[in-house]
């Protein structure tokens, strides 16, 4: 998105940020889902604390994340590059570039975005980061409870999966 | 930047935001600086409560604010169209569109984009909502609090402007 730069802190070229490819979900099945998804932690890598800032892109096919919704975190998603469809539990939207969605915490709308396009889609996404957080899964047998060890995944009764 | 949509809550359009073009600070030549800014609310116009989120456009020769730090706010810029020359302590750096910049609160650096092109620049700016805020200004005699009826500014020995 940017060419190259030299950039000193407090500025920062995100093509200089690692991208992480990986996920924390407890079962192949649910990764899989967001298989594709590249995220760049640019707020961490700035050295910020009380929100969390990401540079993701997702892949043809790939999903931001399973369908869902947080108890406490407000979030923030703003369409940089390509086409985005937001899928609620009131059906679907195409975003593109210079639009944006948030979900205050505690609205139990389930929420995902899928790239439905053949190209990249890319965009911002903010979360803060208050304690006590948790996340509920409308359409899967999965919960999750943020913990000082990080994320700390259950089926839906809470029973561990591993 | 993005053409005309019907978005529906949590999706949003920011072009259906009504920009601001105000300024809070206490004097005419403190104002001054800040002409030519316009900040759209995403964050407020979504519903989001625990951070803000402002879209943001500085004319030619506008600045994004006085040179400031914060005592406890986290902030983050992410430059989307344009070029924004970034002022801290070290100087001088010019950001282009997919560039960004953090702001971690409780570091005395004081910061500030302008926009020295002749044409305007647009960026996302996201900072937290914590209690107990304040922000010191170097090279003005101007300091902050925030309070629950809003910024209450001072000069420097904290004596009142008005």
């Amino acid at each position: 998105m940017s060419s190259p730069r030299t950039l000193k802190a407090p500025a920062l070229d995100p093509s200089t940020v690692t991208a992480r490819t990986s996920s924390a979900y407890p079962t192949e099945a649910f990764r899989r889902v967001v298989t594709g998804r590249s995220k760049r932690a640019l707020g961490d890598a700035l050295g910020l604390t009380t929100f969390g800032v990401n540079l993701t892109t997702l892949a043809s096919g790939a999903a931001s994340a399973l369908r869902h919704w947080h108890r406490r975190q407000d979030e923030f998603v703003f369409v940089l590059e390509g086409e985005l469809t937001l899928v609620t539990d009131e059906g679907e939207q195409v975003l593109g570039p210079g639009t944006c969605a948030g979900f205050p915490g505690g609205v139990p709308n389930g929420h995902h975005f899928v790239n439905r396009t053949s190209t990249p889609a890319t965009y911002l996404e903010i979360g803060d980061r208050l304690p006590g957080d948790a996340a509920e899964y409308p359409d899967d047998d999965l919960r999750v409870r943020a913990t000082s060890a990080g994320p700390k995944y259950s089926h839906k009764d809470d029973g561990p999966y591993e």
